[in-house]
């Protein structure tokens, strides 16, 4: 483990002096977003020279521009931004393909994959064909820069409301590690959070709930999750903490 | 190798004196269809007392009933009957899952994917989903006795019009080893093949060409196929016949 923020709940991500490389390591492995305590890496940790960064990218991969030459291996379960469950992106370094060990299974064996243009078994035609229409989408929206831009503006107004509400709502994550996919807060009392996610299901903004493994209430704001989402949440949450605060 | 048919190029499926059984192998393994020879079993091989009987069910699952009793193991990947590829369907024996070793990748371990009711990952949901629409549909058809019925009539429409063709259309598998799922046949000569293949292609008779390791003509009769397109076939086939027999 060459850095962990467990100390302090997971509540950021390492800072650079924080992350101990190991110049003899196969690897140096990021998850780039954290979707359970809502934090996210927007630098990425700096491996020795000649060790490869390797990234798990699912939950934040098409968010944002990605400077992929700086990545030895980037793997990406589609289900966030990319399309439906059921395919994985990797975009990996020809070097490293030629150290694919023998013997692995054909569905792990990412040189076998590559040799056979992930045609090597009869690939998930539809899914692949979804990830082809989203980024047909992405394309005409303008981008990576402009998806961007509406998921940093998406996220402010929801940490805005957080940060404006006298303490009533409390952010997870430390602010420059604050994810712009996964929203992490608590409310005063577990009472309180029970009855926010209730209410809020109610009122149609469902999936509020944390992650089971921490609790508190969680809002995921995905490429696909439009503006008017987030805007409806900050006036339920204004309106929630008239009533209750 | 328990047995081979390669000698007579595949042309039918071991007979029951011709499987050898070891009654010190961990499983006997069968694909139940093989799609590029167009052979089918309709008797499922014998293994010894105690030696688990393993199948590879891709191409045929769901095409007929099946006495799921008499395996330890049955997998299918879903591309043929069962709905979009991406999904693979896993019937295992309780005390085989015990057998599963220690170590191997979580996607390969169908211990971990059973204990976990198949949701230890992020599922291929949009996968499971239309599989569940075919087996309604399955069911509202009459289930597997009636999807039985309809594939062998499709198949013994097709196999007739090559057993009728005076010999200008010749089957690759013998009679008592026909695939109802893929039918398999030769022309005089390659040129014909190759003629065959396209003019059936401008008639919107398309994918008929064999699989490229045998050469040849090749249809597939999957549960989707519907009657009228074995018709049109058929049609076309006494029509080539007639021109260029």
């Amino acid at each position: 483990m060459a850095a962990s923020t467990g100390d302090s709940g997971f509540d950021h991500v390492p800072a650079a002096g924080e992350v101990e490389g190991d110049s003899k390591a196969a690897y140096l492995h990021f998850t780039s977003n954290n979707t359970i305590y809502g934090t996210e890496w927007f630098t990425e940790p700096r491996p020795p020279d000649g060790v490869p960064l390797v990234c798990d990218a699912s939950s934040d991969a098409l968010s944002r521009p990605l400077e992929v030459s700086k990545y030895g291996l980037i793997y990406a379960g589609a289900q966030k931004n990319l399309g439906p469950a059921g395919v994985t992106l990797v975009i990996v370094r020809r070097d490293l393909l030629e150290r694919t060990p023998e013997g692995l299974p054909a569905m792990l064996d990412y040189r076998l994959l590559a040799e056979n243009k992930s045609l090597y078994n009869t690939p998930p035609c539809f899914a692949i064909y979804v990830v082809g229409l989203v980024v047909h989408w992405l394309r005409g929206l303008g981008g990576l820069a402009e998806i961007e831009r509406r998921n940093t503006a998406k996220a402010a107004s929801l940490y805005r409301a957080i940060d404006e509400s006298g303490g009533f709502y409390r952010g997870h994550a430390r602010p420059e590690s604050r994810s712009r996919m996964n929203v992490t807060f608590r409310l005063p009392s577990e009472e309180l959070e029970q009855a926010f996610a209730k209410e809020a299901t109610a009122a149609g903004l469902d999936g509020l709930k944390g992650h089971r493994s921490v609790g508190g209430l969680r809002a995921s704001l995905y490429n696909a999750l439009p503006p008017a989402a987030v805007e409806a949440l900050v006036q339920f949450m204004a309106d929630f903490r008239r009533r209750k605060g």
